[in-house]
């Protein structure tokens, strides 16, 4: 059943007039992701009413796994505690620990949830916890379907008929007595094999892995880099430990891709539009007085041309074109490096090659558009040597924001810092501080050489 | 076997070396993704006799599978014609269709191509190349293990064993006898039912579809919203055509966001590093004119204030603080509700409710960072005048700024523009614009005060 506005507008009515029946069959029919998108109309009374229903359908825990993180911090906090143990009856270790581990660990809340858990169970969660956030430890699912390397297909599949699984089956892996990971299987091979074939002889042998610590965006990488469905991850002994699923991979990239755009607006990731205020302002603050200190620090270069500007105040009024369109060249470059880095275009072309195209690119572009500007001041103010000025510093300009916009990323990636990160401050403000040099510095000598 | 240095180094001395039988050993052993990297180090005769050898072992169709479209139309332009044909002999309808539709139809590669495939397979090919440009139609696979509904698990089971599939199989679709799409059923779901149950009776019958017209992006949205890992495509009589698999819409939603991360810097999607300079040039520089425009525009504001700057060119020097930190003000409340506007964070507040926090944050932001800009100016120059202009217009500025930053999106997306385009300009542009009026507006009564 499609989630239609007269679908939302009937539930809503049926969770307030508490009529059960209805509502639950209704409910039951919807994909869990639009059951998901459900919590954005609705008020708190009727989120809690609605968290009943799904607990009673056994549907919660389903709707809630396809939240992203981000979003599900937040929903997570405004659920009843004895709702979330409800909850937490139905759930896997790894679900459970995906549950708990969104709670503040200082608050009553994750204690009180930690400690329902049954003492296996709690077990495995604190163990999940062992690893660092961000970990493909943290994000694996433990539930893994393995079948012992001797076994022939026919028992393979008898196997797999026997133990219906909850989970989905991406790949079947392999394993001997150690339980260390030997081998895969797709399901249509098991499926496809002659009857009595061993598993270890149609096993696929040369299996990549990760290992629990690794940070899941480059798991993520390598899922989206090999096409794969899903990835094992294996411990030091290569005993298997669970698996990384590509729909998990989907959520990844694209946090991963929002906290690179954020970046380079100096935000942090976990700043959305359903982020508190205050927590949003804590956030960008720093960085709007890192912001001023810059603004501050170009202001001070253009008050040593204040006697420049005071003799030829049409200096003062067109300096901005120069730093504006010199400061996109530097961003454009800067754009184009860093994602070339991010999605392997860097595969296919050398980096000293990508910084000479880039600056050909900005070169040109400094040259055609330093002459549109020339033209443009000179029909507007008749002023030649402000023309000439902003031709020969835009020119010059697009070398240093060409260069220095493609090579910064570069020099980052190499220091093993975020291209991403501080680029864009970094660059803007350079190119700012270079062109009223050269802009200011240039009109002062031509000045000079006039009187 | 993994893709190190040494090698990488191997492979390169073996293609020399013409060394047949090693070579074709080691490539036999490394994955697809990992040889389409070892294009980028390759000169071009290396590149013609590394795919001959990727032929000769019949890979080269699945190494260049998994190079994104924006690569491999570089590269399939740079491959011969007979080795293309080769590659197309070995391909299905859609993979040639894929192939050819990266080459320029009006090159005579293209024709020559698509003339040397058998009738059939070229019907299937123009077929695809009758759905626009970026639809689902021209990704979706057409090779889909079906089932007849009426058959029993048991016989589904044994159909599948004896179809040995090239493809991967995501999901089982059943079809009736007129193809259409009347449910799905998992691989697992197969195994595990009891043999001789019929697979109408076990099949999903609410299947999520699209029809192949409908733009890729948006299928893409669609999977990662279900976490599906295939969507099937069907025409308007419910007709089976296709599918589209989760690995692709991986690379459709990097692509996506490159094109985001672009709009934002002014650059067109498939401007990369490895984009030929004067394809490049082309590209940015009608920006890059725009840019001036606007630039110009913002300095024919600013020459309304001539003579205020003249009287006191402290003014000059520092207006482009107060424009640059409400430009950033902007920015970033543009980015948090693009963002929120792309991966669904509405779902979970209204617009009204993100509009008001964004303004709440960015009047808190302005007054901070005013009071320090102006403690600065004061610090520095000692100007109790400009001090206070600073902080009023900063306040001034940063509730028009964030007011803006974060209507422009909602408006966009309301005209039905995409919000990330094009909205950095425009929202930069007009506070640059107001700051320097309300910088020098309010300068030049308080100059007329003093009086």
């Amino acid at each position: 059943m499609k989630l239609t506005p007269s679908t939302t507008s009937i539930i809503k009515r049926l969770l307030i007039g508490r009529n059960n029946r209805p509502l639950l069959s209704i409910l039951s029919k919807i994909e869990p992701a639009d059951l998901a998108s459900l919590f954005k109309i609705l008020n708190d009374r009727e989120k809690h009413l609605f968290i009943d229903a799904l607990l009673s359908i056994g549907r919660l825990k389903e709707v809630l796994l396809t939240i992203p993180d981000g979003q599900l911090k937040e929903l997570i906090k405004s659920i009843e505690t004895n709702q979330l143990k409800k909850l937490l009856q139905d759930t896997s270790a790894d679900e459970a620990a995906h549950f708990i581990g969104l709670l503040p660990p200082e608050s009553p809340k994750y204690k009180e949830l930690l400690n329902t858990l049954p003492e296996n169970k709690k077990r495995k969660v604190l163990q999940c916890f062992s690893y660092p956030e961000g970990s493909a430890g943290r994000i694996m699912q433990t539930h893994v379907f393995t079948l012992p390397a001797h076994l022939s297909a026919q028992e393979g599949l008898e196997e797999l008929r026997k133990k219906a699984q909850k989970e989905s089956i991406y790949y079947i892996y392999c394993t001997n007595n150690q339980g260390q990971l030997i081998g895969v299987i797709s399901l249509r091979q098991l499926a496809t094999a002659p009857p009595d074939t061993t598993l270890e002889s149609i096993a696929k042998k040369e299996v990549i892995s990760v290992s629990p610590t690794d940070p899941a965006d480059e798991v993520a990488s390598l899922v989206a880099h090999y096409d794969f469905i899903a990835l094992p991850v294996v411990d030091e002994n290569k005993k298997l430990l669970g698996i990384v699923t590509v729909d998990d991979v989907v959520d990844i990239i694209q946090e991963q891709v929002t906290a690179n755009i954020y970046a380079q607006a100096g935000l942090q990731e976990d700043d959305r539009v359903y982020t508190p205020p205050l927590k949003s302002i804590k956030n960008r603050l720093p960085w709007m007085f890192l912001n001023l200190l810059l603004a501050a620090l170009a202001s001070s270069v253009l008050s040593l041309f204040e006697d420049t500007m005071q003799e030829l105040i049409l200096l003062a009024v067109t300096k901005n074109i120069v730093a504006g369109i010199s400061g996109n060249t530097a961003i454009q470059s800067l754009t184009v490096v860093t994602r070339g880095l991010a999605t392997e275009d860097f595969n296919f072309i050398t980096k000293t090659k990508a910084i000479l195209k880039e600056m050909i690119v900005g070169i040109s572009l400094g040259f055609f558009v330093g002459l549109g500007g020339a033209a443009l001041i000179y029909l507007w103010k008749g002023n030649t040597l402000v023309s000439v000025v902003i031709f020969i510093s835009m020119l010059l300009n697009s070398i240093v924001a060409s260069g220095f916009g493609s090579m910064v990323p570069l020099v980052l990636k190499k220091l093993n810092f975020d291209p991403a990160t501080g680029s864009g401050v970094l660059v803007t403000t350079a190119t700012d501080i270079f062109s009223f040099f050269s802009f200011l510095g240039i009109a002062t000598l031509g000045l000079k050489w006039i009187h």
